[in-house]
C-alpha cells in the first residue's frame, strides 16, 4: 500500500566526536523516506526546499520509488539548515545553528495524486503543518503515525496535543514522553498518551531500544549494542521510515505485525548511526537489512522450557 | 545441585522518595539465598552476623532450605548495618552509614559439609574473602560466579582483577563494566571482561535491562517496565540469586540455559523493587514466579514471518 511521509528535507552540518560533516543533506523526510524505500518501490513526499537544494538527490529519491510531485522546490529561496555538536557520551546535543529559510512559511500542498495514500508518517514538523496534512486528505487514511520534539512542547503544546488526537501511533522519545505528560515512569506516561488519542505509542529510549504500547500490550524492542556510535543524526526518523515502511508494506495493522516494524525500525536505526548522515543508509541492501533483523531476533529470543 | 552462596548478612535502613524504614534485614548473602530457595531445596550459605542479629531469621532461611551451618555468629559482635537513602528517580543514591562490625575481620570458614557444592555465588564482598572461598574449595566447583562494586574498583583494583581471573561468570552493572575496563561501550567492556578471566559477562543496567556476553554470543534481556520502582535495595543481589538458583536447579551451564537464568534473575529483580527490603520476596509463591517469566517473555517476543 502507498505512504504518505510529510517532514523535512534540509541541510545537516554534524560534529560529533568521530569528526565533522561539511553541509550533507540531512531532514527528517529525507531520512524517513529512505529508510521506508527499502521495504516499498511505491512511495510519496511532501515536503520543501529552497533552489540550492541539489537536484540530483531529488533524482536519486525518484529513482529509489519516491514520488516527489509533493516537494516544493522555492525559487529563490534557501533550504532549512540545522547545525549541531554531539557531546562525548553521544546522548546529548547542542543546536549551533537552525535556519527556518522555506520552512517557515510551509505550507503543505497535499497534490491530487497523493490522496490514495493509505498510509501517512508524520515527520517532526509543526503540529499545524502535521494537521494540515490531516485536514487536506479526501479520505481518512488507515494509519497515521507522527514523530515530535520537545521543541514543539515548550512552544506550542496546545495545537501538538490537537495534532497528536487526530493520529493512530505516536512516537516519542522517553524524555519527550515524560515532558507530554508530566510522569516519570514510562508506563504510566505511555497509558496518558493513549488517552490522548493514540491508539498505540512508541516510546524511543535510544541505546536502550524501543516500547510499543496498545491499551492492553506491551513489547519492548532491544537496540543492537554497538562497540561504536558514529553519529546518531536521523536514527530517530530513519526508525520512523523503517517501521511505517514495513506497516505499510505488510498492509498488516495488528499489534504483532507492530512488533515486527518495530524491530525492522530498531535494525534501520542501527545502520544509520554507523556512519555520517545517511552515508550508510545509502550503502545497505535487502540482504544487510535481513542479516541484521536476524541479529536482533538472536539478541533477544530465549526458549522458556517448560 | 548444590548451590554456596558468600555474602552478607545484614542490616539496613533504607530511606526512598516513598518512605523510611527502620532496620531491616538485609544484605547480599539474604537477597541472593532467598532468590535462588525458589529454585532448589539444598543451598548453604557462608556469612558472619553479630549477636544482635534476631535468631528467627536464620531458622526462617533453615526452613526454606538454606543450610546456615557456614553463617558464623560472633558473640558480643555487631551485624553489618547500611544506611542509604535513593534520590528522587531511584537510579542513584547516598550512602549514609556503613558500619563494618563483623565484616571488618571476616574470615570465610568453608564447613566440610559444603565441600560437596557444584556451584558458588560469591556476593559483593572484599574480593580477598571471595578468592579465599574459592581456594578453600578442594575441588574446583563446576561454575563460580561474582558479582561486585565499583567500592572496591576504587580501594583494591589489583585483589579484585586476581579474584576476577578465578571465576567463570561476572555480574556488574554499567556503571562498573566501564569503571573496570575504561571502555564506555558496553560491548567493548564486555570483550575486555572476558580477557580477565571470565568466560561470561554479565551487564546488568537496571531499569534498562541485562546484557549476558561469552566470547562469541551475546543475549538481551530487557528490564519489566514498571509502573512504580518503590525500593531498589537488593535489586542486582536478587537477580544473581535467580542466576544462579536457576542454573544450579538445572545444572546446565550451556549459553541458551544461561539465556533462560538472566530472565528468571530479571524476574526475581522485578519483585524485589515492589515493597521494601525482602518484603515482596517473602509473600510471593512459584506461581507468581511463573505468571512473570511468562509476563517478560510476552514483553519481548515477536515472530519473524519470513
Amino acid at each position: 500500500m502507498s505512504l504518505l511521509t510529510v517532514g523535512s528535507v534540509a541541510f545537516d552540518a554534524i560534529e560529533t566526536p568521530f569528526g565533522k560533516t561539511d553541509k550533507i543533506v540531512g531532514g527528517a523526510g529525507t531520512y524517513i523516506s529512505l529508510a521506508s524505500s527499502f521495504f516499498m518501490d511505491n512511495q510519496k513526499i511532501i515536503s520543501v526546499v529552497g533552489s540550492d537544494f541539489p537536484s540530483n538527490v531529488l533524482v536519486d529519491m525518484n529513482s529509489r520509488g519516491i514520488d516527489t510531485t509533493g516537494l516544493q522546490v522555492k525559487k529563490g529561496e534557501k533550504t532549512f539548515f540545522w547545525s549541531g555538536k554531539y557531546h562525548n557520551d553521544m546522548n546529548s546535543r547542542d543546536t549551533l545553528i537552525t535556519e527556518l529559510n522555506v520552512l517557515e512559511h510551509f505550507d503543505p500542498i497535499v497534490p491530487d495524486s497523493y490522496q490514495d495514500s493509505a498510509y501517512i508518517m508524520l515527520g517532526n514538523l509543526s503540529p499545524l503543518v502535521q494537521s494540515t496534512v490531516i485536514e487536506r486528505m479526501k479520505e481518512r487514511p488507515k494509519l497515521i503515525a507522527m514523530d515530535t520534539m520537545n521543541f514543539w512542547m515548550d512552544i506550542a503544546m496546545d495545537d501538538l496535543k490537537k495534532t497528536i488526537s487526530l493520529v493512530d501511533v505516536l512516537i516519542v522519545n522517553d524524555e519527550e514522553a515524560r515532558q507530554l505528560t508530566d510522569e516519570y515512569a514510562l508506563v504510566t506516561a505511555a497509558k496518558e498518551i493513549l488517552k490522548m488519542g493514540p491508539n498505540y505509542v512508541i516510546i524511543k529510549k535510544g541505546e536502550h531500544g524501543a516500547l510499543l504500547f496498545s491499551a492492553n500490550q506491551m513489547f519492548f524492542a532491544p537496540a543492537l549494542p554497538l562497540a561504536e556510535v558514529f553519529d546518531p543524526t536521523g536514527a530517530g526518523d530513519t526508525f520512523a521510515g523503517g517501521f511505517m515502511g514495513y506497516i505499510a508494506a505488510s498492509d498488516d495493522q495488528s499489534f504483532e505485525n507492530m512488533k515486527r516494524a518495530v524491530i525492522y525500525g530498531s535494525a534501520m536505526a542501527s545502520f544509520c548511526v554507523e556512519k555520517f548522515g545517511t552515508e550508510r543508509l545509502l550503502e545497505i541492501n535487502q540482504k544487510d537489512i535481513n542479516e541484521r533483523v536476524k541479529a536482533f531476533n538472536d539478541l533477544s529470543s530465549f526458549d522458556l522450557k517448560n
